[in-house]
């Protein structure tokens, strides 16, 4: 194990207050709570400007606790962006890429031969070396056959689904996807856990709030630490939302979706205050990859801003300060470090770590200069060093998908830059300032100064991080129909078990 | 004279707690103060999402006030706004458009023979029925010749200019505008007042923020309720700020302003708690036109939301709850109307008034369902009702200027809204759900139930407004080089008197 149990600073912290009030030391780390959503963008929140103002409990959130403006996932794709978070390291690393073509988004449908590989190490395996207990309660997404599933990979419990909630299926094709509690499967979306694909009506987020909510007090009366990772996927197409919120937003069905997890959240953070333990938890909010982009550039499935900036919110009363904003460049991928850190633990010291130990940002308000990189399949396609972001290449996707009308950037253009056809720039790459155009859309001029100084900051630290680079065994590229979720452990019981097709490996299709 | 002063509400609460106190009664009306930018968009508050977050006083005043998310200018161009704003009435209605051409932007520059009618009332002449001392400091733009002064349409005072800080100009082709403290000029831009345009330095925010504390101070000193209009400019091109503020964004030049604005701003908020008027000071911040647009389409010159959209913080401690939105659609010109209703007046009852009285949602939260008109020149563009928004004409600019690199929607293009000739929707209008869709990406299909819905809701109130309307003289035709300010009122004591050239009046050229 490569994790140590060391004594940190809060540690010592929470001794010495303890000493000072003369009451035995209560040396038990802080809970962490990290809620995840699915393809929730930058600019869906009031407090980064949705002019709905629809989410009253995250802006209060926010107001107690430290925005940051310039976070960033590690993929512009659900599946390699959950993996980042959960191992603190780029998907290159983890395995969590395709090399089925140049430059190509993979993720983890039912066909996906691969998954989360034996030898990467997870963040609840890590915590449980400072006697955390973990739950995850959604979307997993790390791949579905029953060696990659969330107990084998240090989770106790679990409950929600492998994949993501498309469908219905007909079950001779594809089968619905199923929903587990732990090993088993428990029944299948649009079966036991019905979606209405018309009204939008589902239950879903109301059982994974009680999930949440049942977790938490458990682990309270049982004085354990926990590691809860809440990864709701309402606002994931096809969106939903329980019968009291459809129908309550201005902004139609997502932000009745948005609406119902924002009320979720204030109610997992009353629960906290509730139970007393709100100063004693850790929360972080943010999102797996792009949707509504605010200000900023294209969206999911590509690596402009819109694309990879996620809302981010960090709260844990007492000790970060309230109404803060950090500029700190952050990544999903400090998730992994700072909670390692927040339990008296180190990252593993046999691998390439990418994440960040937040703490210093969040708690003294250091910023540490890092850089943010930006990948499709295993191509560098970008890299942010302070205000500056170069892109070696561009695309958004191909001129045929387009032209059958599939757009990652509705209603945006910026010539040269939302490309169509894969654009190599690495010789001399398209340079923009964030803070005066977070949108990219006015290039820094090749002949300036600014741009020479911008290159020669960033060029030694892209090469230093391809030089060390070692890519893992790539998962994304074997699909199989037979894998699909035919016959779940589990199905025996509720005599819900298909018969899989024949075994056919194949190379998983990634268009973009 | 058509505004009368009755006693409103206030009057009465004001003379009842007074009478709870055993006080004599204070029958003063609250002090109004409007904020005024140049140019600066929805999209450039911390508050309202820009990722720099660099406006903490103007965050902190919509924490302690009410933000409206909805709120529109009436006019993508900036003197339209201004007299929309002062007199409560359309563009078209007071004369500032053109008929030069279909659908053009019109402002006044120095060749502008029109001006503000005598015909007009303006907001302060009817503050005086109810004892208010009113000053204007910044920029005026509703005409530069003499007719047509601040001071002779009811402002008691003026420190400021007519028109743009343009220039330098060689007072050959052009003279530089001047600076006018009330009938006087004391000096002109470039000259007495420095904008260094390749440094960005100039000192004019500091002395605008004095000359708005120092009249703050003398009103109060003398107990009389005071009007003040502070129209400042440091965001219009050429951006300027002070030395301590240049270098210091995130955001380049344009965020030095915004800071040396926002500094301002607190300053002035400062100068109120400690005056203890505070709960006797209603303040209102807006914008003249589209600036950076956040998620919204297009910018300035332009009808999409973009071009006018404003940000909008109403502050009032004791009286406006603080930390409120409002999703009431807003116009600039209700603060002619509700700064009348603060004063215990009425609006004029002898002319179309289009400002609504915005009390009723700042003090009790309720929504008044209204119409939004955009216009460019006397073309009706677009209205807003409700969620819903129609295009009854589509028009970005030519695309010769276009094509010369003239572009209001950087990095934005919606096939078949974004148009660069102008396109006439009038029987079938694009129709836009601006909750769902606020950047105008998706029209409704015009076979949809909701599209004829909401046609059926917007038609009758077009028709309505249309065959009302009586559209002012339009000031904004006629142009004429000997009408620039060569020699204005205090030339002679400066010795800065220039000859104008010889008298040759002749149509404006507005392209867009």
């Amino acid at each position: 194990m490569a994790a140590v149990a060391v004594a940190t600073r809060w540690w010592l912290l929470l001794m010495l207050s303890a000493a000072e009030l003369g009451v035995a030391p209560a040396p038990q780390p802080p809970n962490i709570l990290l809620l995840l959503m699915d393809d929730m963008g930058w600019g869906d929140l009031g407090v980064y400007g949705e002019p709905s103002r629809e989410t009253p409990n995250l802006d209060r959130m926010a107001a107690e606790g430290m925005l940051f403006p310039n976070f960033y996932t590690a993929n512009p794709l659900c599946s390699p962006s959950r993996a980042a978070l959960l191992t603190g390291r780029l998907p290159i690393r983890s395995g969590f890429y395709t090399t089925n073509g140049h430059a190509r988004n993979a993720y983890t449908p039912q066909e996906i031969v691969g998954g989360i590989p034996d030898s990467e190490l997870l963040l609840p395996a890590l915590l449980k070396g400072a006697g955390y207990a973990s739950k995850i309660v959604g979307k997993w997404h790390l791949g579905h056959r029953p060696q990659f599933h969330p107990l084998k990979h240090g989770f106790d419990e679990w409950f929600g689904s492998p994949n993501c909630h498309f469908g219905p299926y007909d079950n001779k094709a594809r089968p619905n996807i199923p929903m587990y509690r732990d090993q088993e499967m428990v029944g299948r979306f649009y079966e036991e856990f019905p979606i209405n694909l018309k009204t939008g009506e589902a239950n879903l987020t109301q059982i994974y709030l009680q999930e949440a909510l049942e977790f938490i007090q458990r682990q309270q009366a049982a004085h354990r630490p926990f590691f809860l990772y809440w990864a709701v996927d309402a606002t994931h197409a096809p969106v939903y939302a329980s019968k009291p919120f459809l129908g309550t937003s201005q902004r139609g069905r997502y932000g009745d979706a948005i609406r119902e997890l924002d009320d979720s959240i204030g109610r997992i953070l009353r629960l906290l205050r509730d139970l007393g333990i709100a100063e004693n938890t850790f929360v972080f909010f943010t999102s797996d990859n792009g949707g509504s982009n605010g200000p900023f550039l294209c969206g999911k499935q590509t690596t402009f801003e819109g694309g990879m900036r996620e809302p981010a919110i960090a709260w844990w009363p007492g000790h970060i300060p309230a109404g803060q904003v950090s500029h700190q460049l952050g990544s999903i991928m400090d998730l992994f470090t700072t909670s390692l850190s927040l339990a008296g633990l180190e990252p593993p010291r046999d691998r390439a770590i990418d994440g960040l130990d937040l703490l210093p940002a969040m708690l003294q308000g250091r910023l540490t200069d890092r850089p943010i990189f930006y990948y499709r399949g295993n191509t560098l396609m970008a890299v942010t060093l302070g205000q500056y972001k170069a892109h070696f290449w561009t695309w958004t996707n191909s001129w045929e998908e387009f032209k059958q009308g599939i757009d990652f950037c509705p209603g945006q253009n910026v010539s040269g830059v939302t490309t169509h056809s894969q654009e190599e720039h690495t010789k001399l790459p398209l340079i923009f300032h964030l803070g005066r155009d977070p949108g990219e859309r006015f290039p820094l001029s090749i002949a300036s100064i600014e741009y020479l100084d911008a290159l020669r900051r960033i060029t030694p630290v892209v090469q230093q991080h391809q030089e060390a680079l070692v890519p893992g065994q790539p998962q994304l590229n074997v699909c199989n129909r037979a894998v699909m979720n035919w016959a779940p452990p589990g199905c025996e019981k509720l005599g819900k078990c298909l018969t899989p097709p024949e075994s056919v490996p194949e190379k998983c299709s990634w268009p973009h």
